[in-house]
């Protein structure tokens, strides 16, 4: 393998989540895992045994900032708990290594600028973990669905991402690990998101949470959240548009989207993650009307699979064929960095952020 | 036939909908339609000959008094629009007439008090024409998934009506034939409702309209909406729930139901008109988490099929079946009239008013 050909990746953290990218990169054909990192050595020694990292080929670092100097690491993959995430991913940028770093990437729209900022200043690429919108599915739904006019303007959306945490785990939530966003960071990243992705990324006018849909524990982290936004008309609608997030640490696992245009909608109950690697489907329907008498319909949901090659095109997969086909066009360069998904988390971090200071203001308009 | 065993209804109002309702009595052991009536007699022979109502055997009027005073019909079905329902449903309890309304039964929680009044004094038995209530599939989730413990308690529920009607048709619905509530009352009686259902009708604590949700036409009829519902804690649990209900004639059909709860979630899709008329079904997940690596989920929605005995038992002949049954037990003595419908109908309304009042208000939330 060339040099070019090859992005050498090394791992800031080394939770246990991490091993599915482990996993991820392993099985690509031109991506290598060759540094891991944590401020506890003996966590990045755990980690690369249960992963089968060798130390013949990984290096095994006990801080961030030894695998940061560390001259054949390209890019970086971070993991840490989010409020560090700002300082690391910055400090990877000025050290020239490409940043993906784990959803949300920063505590507030502030510190995400700083770390695109550095990013842009020092010509490495960065990509926020958001793994889904890199499957398949997202991209065929985008094709046949909203460009060829099946859904038509979207008016109506509803989205989850709610996953349940034990009682005794939710008092241990701390801001500290969490972040002051809590839940609508964490887990909100996915719905306002796929809100913003429905919406071809035009920006909401105002933002609301709803009152009475925000739990606290008692050190005060959000452990749930409703909210609405509000889009304004466009150049091709003058109808506006509302969408419903919400998220949650205190319901069953969900992961909902649906979305209902002026024509056809669209319903997803696993966006975040498929239920199934190898495979994934959406519904939808478009044109559909009661018959006579109204005792049906004229269609029942259209169910569309898309096939992940086995497993060989999974969403990991293609973010990470997404994520070094960019390096390695900076590498031999070819390309710039580019900038288009930065701009989605700058988004989804602005709208992230005024949900959290709607619930701040008592559940009051939050104007974007 | 006995005379006890045999409902005979009489229909105030030949609107095109109303086949629905011949068909299902036509098709019934135990009622039968003996008259029908419309303010325009052209229009009542007109329904009669379209839905091969005999003269011989149908008396055919061309005003509501007259049937009225028929002194054979036992029990009305009212179609006529809801402006008119209140005063006519009134009239037909003071009349001695079980009434059966289509929904929305009246323009607001106080003319529906007086309906309901008029039915209690009288004797007679009150209903609203909510089907989806009857179907056996909505019967099933209670039995199976709400009273076993599966889904838990609900922490969060979206529900649509949405249907589109086309532009130059969108000017012409005035308040004189949708009411003042336009959209909430004529659409979102089904969200709201669905909403109570699920919520074992506990009543929400607020409502609140959301801003940028509400469209209306150059005449001020509301035309969509979407709001929120807070329910606050119960006996038992302590957590909150929020509803989130929309309703539009700017979308596509959509009748979704989603129900979020603390062990299990819930979707339909069709609701308010199952997709097919002869079997409906659901999906679930119980116990829902990501697998190892987060590659996937541990369960795959459980699909629940629900037969409909071919069309015997179609959510309007259950409907159809209840409302006799009490009218039988009342004439043979039996029975006493079932308040149980009245109070849901009263439920629904109340909300239904709380959430066009807070649009009224520019969006505040509604104190319930």
């Amino acid at each position: 393998m060339s040099d070019t050909k090859t992005v050498r990746f090394g791992l800031l953290g080394c939770i246990r989540f991490a091993s599915k990218f482990v996993r991820t990169v392993t099985q690509s054909s031109n991506a290598v895992i060759i540094a891991i990192s944590d401020p506890s050595l003996e966590t990045a020694k755990t980690f690369a045994a249960a992963n089968n990292l060798s130390p013949e080929t990984v290096k095994i670092y006990g801080s961030y900032d030894e695998l940061l100097n560390d001259e054949n690491v390209d890019a970086v993959y971070l993991t840490m708990p989010v409020t560090q995430r700002g300082k690391w991913a910055v400090t990877a940028a000025e050290k020239k290594r490409h940043v993906l770093v784990e959803k949300p990437p920063a505590q507030d729209a502030t510190e995400l600028e700083k770390i695109v900022e550095a990013c842009e200043s020092n010509g490495v690429q960065f990509m926020d973990g958001t793994i889904w919108l890199h499957h398949q599915r997202t991209v065929k739904i985008r094709d046949t669905m909203f460009d060829s006019g099946l859904v038509g303007d979207v008016r109506h959306l509803y989205s989850t991402m709610t996953t349940p945490v034990p009682e005794q785990v939710l008092e241990r939530l701390t801001k500290e690990a969490m972040g002051l966003a809590g839940a609508i960071g964490e887990l909100g990243w996915y719905p306002i998101g796929a809100a913003l992705w429905a919406m071809s990324y035009q920006m909401p006018i105002s933002v609301r949470a709803l009152p009475s849909s925000v739990s606290t524990n008692s050190v005060g982290t959000i452990l749930s959240c409703t909210a609405s936004l509000q889009f304004g008309s466009t150049a091709t609608t003058t109808v506006t548009a509302t969408a419903i997030v919400h998220c949650s640490f205190l319901s069953q696992l969900s992961t909902d989207l649906a979305i209902s245009g002026s024509k056809g909608s669209i319903q997803i109950n696993d966006y975040v993650i498929p239920y199934k690697e190898d495979t994934a489907w959406f519904e939808y329907t478009s044109g559909a009307k009661f018959v006579d008498m109204h005792i049906g319909w004229n269609v029942t949901p259209e169910k569309v699979t898309v096939d992940c090659g086995g497993t060989a095109e999974t969403q990991e997969a293609m973010m990470l064929r997404e994520f070094t086909r960019l390096v390695e066009g900076i590498k031999r360069g070819d390309l710039e960095a580019d900038r288009r998904w930065a701009d989605i988390s700058k988004k989804t971090q602005l709208v992230v952020d005024a949900v959290k200071k709607s619930v701040d203001i008592n559940c009051e308009v939050v104007h974007l």
